[in-house]
């Protein structure tokens, strides 16, 4: 039987202002990547997604960023692999604290935003996060986009590596996304993602912006929390791969 | 024979920005509080300071503080318990991944500045501290005034408490500390401060701004780093005390 | 003919962040009070939002906060004057900008949440704001809370003050608002909130908690724009207004 | 008679760290970029270094720089340029407020560390930069790297540039910096760096790093305040060019 993981960020709060619907979402995944203070997310919010991540058994990642509030750690930072390897470690730290106080332990890392790009070409940098991984507790998944200089890095130490492959973002003929500026890079409709999803589940393959076909062999999908049919495009797709017979489950579950 | 530990604030740079001279500290004191990024410190500096604790052998505490960059932490901010609770689990948990990383433990968690001094007189803000350190890790020590609140927090947890006195720092007649901006609130006199500390060490007793004697049971002294003749003033309180036959040790050591 | 400003916080989305309607709000106050990145707010927004108020005609304030994102500038701190003043000449200054390259002036400032609170109470604080706001320029006015310390302080130094009562808040026999975390503080009902203004505006009081007719002056009213019915409110409350025959129009408006 | 204007990075502390020996540095200079918070500098430094300025004559210019207090402005980031409009024009607001409280005006606007490097390259980035400070005031000079992007900006919307050139720093044979990271990009001696000056200041040329003779014409000479000689070179370099028959004087002075 095939299995799947399904995998959404969360915790992307702030102080006062609200994103995304964590509570939605946590029915439908099987991994959540829970914002650390760098891009999103603040103590006390991290403290309630925790919370809402163990009441719901859904596995609960370290969703790692540049440091930038006001740009959400999607602006590209130019910084030395040694402050990569540092902040890396001291979000793991800050979110594993609060699964440690609610009983649980931490099971993954996935790098955001413009650091998750970064990471997928530069292996210096994938090196230097694989490394931070690895050294807080060498048990640790890391997701990364399939067939990135992430997930080699993570191999070379020997780390679980976690491929990650996306049912709503167009791929290029190499197996790279479609830049997110581009037009087309984002599919919209849920008939189409859904059909991307059960390709990359079931045959390790998806058609290609100009028709070709590409392999991406992935052990999760992201699913999007933003966005107005977020949520109903999210349940959509779970339901059309458990139709498929495919078992939805976390990385490292049994 | 009588025991102390000695304690100071180190990893005080932020960024480009060198405060105190961290490596001459490290020769002096038992027990390190490595600031956590909230009043001072980064991911890079915790990195160095970790790394320099322990091949000094000096046990590690997380220094915890409000979110205060540009007031050092050392203004009052009015704060929900959840709040201060959630605060204190994050920085706990990013310190201690750097002595994880590290290949040690994190002995202690200390108050910085304000909320030190909030910690000492409130014992809602006491409560959501110990908690937060007693859910992390039951084994941790908790420091705080001796006297205070927190003292009291961290007994009725069942932590093992730390009760922090101060050879340069001027008593009030019921135990507590003259305020930092009164005149004569600091002792700057070497003698007086080390006279104070055999005092302290020895007697369980300071004399008072007014001559009067008070009761000050202490287990580790709090040496600063900052101030010019700081470091001088250090080197000498603790040539004092071993002179007197004085252990200079970290609390829980054997 | 009676007239009154209507005032609203504006530009309180923080980079991918939003709150607020602030295009609906902009179509029923006279005055906005935009936010300078303390509290919330960053250098787009706060583009954007200067641009929409010049696009309504509706005058702009500087909302200065104390600096504190995460708590939304409603934690109180303790500062001293000189910080206090410095804070406040800065974010005028960066929201005057925005004003200047948009062609029009800034009209006033008006403090926020805690900051708002503590300039209300203690005159130290307040004079540090009137003297920010005097040193900027000495034809802004100054909005405060009404018989508050904050009016007394730009009274002092010559400066327009305008005085500020709430159509949706109760008021205390004093004068003083009942505390926002006390059951009743909010005035949910539409019809009472706009009884409420009506008695402000037409007869200079309003009947507070216990019964009592309490004097209550004010120059402007505040609207809020948070809250599922806000814009609703907001919207009722002027057409009450309107009907009762009294001016809506911004405190220097000839 | 020749004239250069001296220009240095000033109000580089932040909150309890200091940088630099900005009173030094004030007896040297004809021009002080003053940092805006962004990179170092808060409201009361910036307060502070504005009184000093005045104090001493020397003209008043905006160190504008990326949002990285972390990276002390040294981190290129990928920003949009709008984004870098709006926090060009929030920062000369914030500083202007200090001159116009201090009796005087703001002179000039320079971009500090890595958007200094990006404006000089990169056209769009440096239109952003040069329309917001037309914006703010088209009588502002700005200063940028000679023969940059950023200068050909300001020139083409009527901005009085200012080209930069460096003493102590390598050209290379296309008239750029040599990259700061380089072995031999930064001039340590004394009478090397004088002897550039006065080549810069006297022919317009400087020598390259293969032994090439390079035009580099210069309005303003940047003095650097950190490192341990800094002012002593500072010192050097203003009396060499004095005793030349050089007239040291702010770009706009009479």
């Amino acid at each position: 039987m095939k299995r799947i993981d399904l995998n959404c960020d969360l915790g992307e709060s702030f102080g006062a202002w609200r994103m995304g619907d964590d509570a939605a979402l946590l029915e439908l995944v099987s991994s959540a990547n829970i914002a650390c203070g760098f891009h999103a997310g603040d103590p006390v919010i991290m403290h309630e997604t925790v919370t809402l991540a163990v009441a719901r058994g859904v596995a609960i990642g370290a969703h790692v960023s540049l440091p930038d509030l006001q740009g959400f750690g999607r602006r590209e930072m130019q910084l030395r692999a040694d402050e990569v390897h540092a902040m890396t470690l001291y979000q793991i730290g800050a979110l594993a604290a609060f699964c440690r106080a609610a009983g649980t332990r931490l099971a993954h890392v996935k790098p955001h935003g413009a650091l998750y790009n970064m990471a997928a070409r530069e292996r210096t940098l994938a090196d230097a996060i694989a490394r931070a991984v690895h050294a807080f507790d060498p048990r640790l998944a890391l997701f990364g986009l399939a067939g990135s200089a992430l997930i080699d890095a993570g191999t070379a130490l020997g780390l679980a590596v976690v491929a990650e492959a996306f049912a709503d973002r167009r791929y290029l003929i190499d197996g790279s996304l479609r830049p997110r500026g581009d037009a087309g890079a984002v599919i919209g409709d849920a008939g189409a993602a859904t059909a991307q999803a059960l390709a990359i589940v079931g045959d390790g393959k998806v058609i290609a912006a100009h028709g070709e076909t590409v392999k991406v062999q992935a052990d999760t999908l992201c699913l999007h929390g933003d966005g107005v049919h977020a949520v109903q495009l999210a349940r959509e797709l779970r339901a059309a791969l458990e139709q498929a017979g495919v078992r939805i489950v976390a990385p490292g579950a049994a």
